[in-house]
């Protein structure tokens, strides 16, 4: 198994995603939502990117639909939910569609529609998504870190190590390319200290300005959740979760 | 300090560079090239993208210009030069106006035209690079890896790691962004194997398929040469010695 990173969705390109299974990682928050939601009893998460679209299509989609997302730190009039997973924990979601908006994750997925498959990853479900991984065997790997408006974003390099650190264990021969090693080289040096190296980056001193610490403590727990999202249809993207998980 | 680390010339727009101090790493080759040249004796080194290019501009130069690059492994017909450092230590440079072609390397210089200033800096300089940056002390220092063809290219990383680790020792409340702090990381990892780091990812395993494993030892060998080069002007860009080293 070849495994390739991608720093952000802006550098994939039908191209570089075709052929292959992606992992699409946004750490804080998209994916780790994604995840919290599904193993929280959701039936399907919907990613979309704004607002108005969230609302077309919960309207669409039918009664008890939930609506998840946040502008400015509040959920927009009439969400049930804002995008933090530990708020979530705390929601009934069973047997729910939801419907997400985020913006980079959103982005990330569209980019990978010529994949073989397309997965949300995070901390919180690396090690599901590594053996699920394994157990599809898949020759090219593309891991695809969300970003932040098109800009490296640190949680997202650390997500992308960690599924490159369990595979590397699961699977005998893996080839790194060089972001795939450097990913893995960053994951490696601070994996003792994730929840401190990501209150430190960009987003994480966002995130701790909004008084949403806890949400980066939540976000940082390595395999607390055994769920692997999977796109149920390039063209219609919605996540589920896969048989196997 | 501010410093910032872009992981390609593709990533560097005008926004991005402009007010900033711009620092050029093409560890495999170019600038790691550019800084042997000048320490051997040359006055200049012009940085062009292709051989046509080249060949005018040195008959624009005059007498005694000589032509470094290479296509395919050699130097086009009429080159005085390949683009192998460890060669041109053997070559007579003395106050020599040179012309090198680099792909990689002259595309990341000219995204930089915004800048206040342009460096270039390899392992081989870094150190040297590091103490001009904290003598001019800008406040805001963009690192810029050349990549390969717009792709994340490891040893640039680990110049650029390099580079904010020096900066890091040298100056009181660096501030890194997310990519500096990455690039620090990974150097961090490997700060004792960065030959072998090196040898293995994919600039490196090509370069020594062409039977050019020297070079990489030698591009490898970190702080062996006290130059500056500095870009004389953003409009004509040309590489000279600064005033300081």
């Amino acid at each position: 198994m070849r495994i390739d990173v991608a720093w952000t969705g802006h550098e994939v390109d039908d191209a570089r995603a075709s052929g292959r299974t992606a992992i699409v990682i946004d750490v804080l928050r998209a994916t780790t939502m994604i995840a919290t939601l599904l193993h929280g009893g959701a039936r399907e998460v919907w990613p979309v990117v704004d607002v108005e679209e969230a609302r077309r299509l919960a309207t669409e989609l039918g009664e008890g639909t939930l609506l998840a997302g946040e502008r400015g730190g509040l959920p927009p009039e009439g969400f049930h939910l804002g995008n933090s997973p530990l708020e979530a924990t705390h929601t009934d979601l069973h047997d729910r569609r939801i419907v997400l908006t985020t913006t980079n994750g959103t982005f990330s997925v569209n980019r990978c529609r010529k994949a073989d498959a397309v997965v949300a990853a995070s901390l919180v479900n690396a090690g599901s998504v590594a053996e699920w991984v394994q157990a599809q065997g898949p020759a090219e790997l593309l891991i695809v870190c969300a970003g932040t408006r098109g800009a490296f974003s640190l949680d997202d390099a650390l997500g992308a190590g960690l599924v490159v650190s369990r595979l590397t264990d699961l699977v005998p021969g893996v080839q790194l390319t060089d972001s795939a090693f450097a990913a893995h080289s960053v994951y490696d040096l601070h994996r003792d200290r994730l929840e401190e190296v990501i209150a430190g980056c960009k987003h994480g001193r966002t995130l701790t300005d909004l008084g949403l610490r806890d949400d980066i403590a939540f976000a940082a727990r390595v395999d607390s959740i055994d769920v692997v999202p999977v796109l149920t249809s390039p063209e219609r993207g919605r996540f589920a979760r896969s048989n196997g998980a």
